[in-house]
């Protein structure tokens, strides 16, 4: 029996990140986890922040901004950019920033992958404000991946060692891997003869 | 030192999720990480799927879908789920399946949560079509979740159990929690006075 709880995107797990742009000459970090993937081929990305937030000027004035993946070891820093924002606090020192070609799109050297996005659509949804973004450039620490055969590998997730949220208001981190995509399916076609 | 990867959308980590529709008079269900929330209040979730792929027909027919989320024992359905198209094989009978109150969008009784959705607003962007739902419903378990002075609260995401994936191509399980929203923040005020 389902329990009917009423219009709740209790959407699981919700990935953590830093959405970055430079607001007013500075740059300022806002905690999200309403962002995933749009797609591989075309690189998209999808953001989605409340109409008033700060960071949406910059990434409006800009047309870039950046996607950065914190680690656990920043939770209690990534907690605080989610608490305070650009208007009210300098957010600038918070990180070791660097940029790529755009020069607009602040980035968060800690941060195992940074992605430096283009912004190639809004909307607005009521009070919400959608962003889809294409990626320009990822970067990645060097411990973090190496070149095979022409294609970046990346360390398992793990070892990125990801910030997870859900509707409950806590934040997890990744377990052990449990299997390979497209390889996992053979077992239940096994099941089903 | 940073490398440069490329226009990769390492997006991590994306959650694992069934989404489902009636397509020519049965339900069909697609295996997509390209989902995530895209708001709370209004209650707002984002799919983003090849635009050839068989489960919009259905979606853009009857104006509703579903999201489902899978737990790792499911692992191997889901990832068959995610190789056949609902043109090729019936997979109608590979969940027991529910409706609410729509009546259009299949759900699957297996999942923990199931969100039911009503399309708002649809666009393609080169060769992908980008859904963006209203939360109708959510359905859970009666074991995942119990009423706590009149809200919701659910179990932690550990009994949940989700799938996670990342473009390693590899699918993880939820590992422990390391804190709570709004929180955590108090510690970083404290190391930074």
């Amino acid at each position: 029996m389902k329990a009917r709880l009423g219009p709740l995107p209790y959407i699981y797990p919700i990935p953590i990140t830093l959405v970055g742009a430079n607001v007013e000459g500075r740059p300022n970090f806002e905690t999200i986890g309403d962002t995933g993937l749009a797609g591989i081929d075309p690189p998209l990305v999808f953001v989605s922040s409340h109409r008033d937030h700060y960071t949406n000027l910059g990434i409006l004035a800009s047309g870039t901004f950046s996607i950065n993946f914190p680690t656990t070891a920043m939770l209690a820093r990534v907690d605080f950019c989610g608490t305070v924002s650009g208007r009210d606090a300098d957010k600038s020192a918070l990180f070791e920033v660097f940029y790529g070609d755009t020069g607009t799109a602040p980035m968060i050297a800690e941060c195992p992958v940074n992605l430096e996005c283009r912004l190639l659509q809004q909307f607005c949804i009521r009070h919400r404000q959608v962003f889809i973004g294409e990626v320009l450039q990822c970067f990645a620490g060097e411990e973090f991946v190496h070149m095979d055969g022409g294609r970046p590998r990346f360390v398992d997730l793990p070892t990125l060692d990801p910030i997870l949220y859900a509707l409950d208001n806590q934040y997890y981190r990744v377990g052990a891997r449990i299997g390979t995509g497209y390889q996992e399916a053979e077992k239940w076609k096994g099941d089903a003869t």
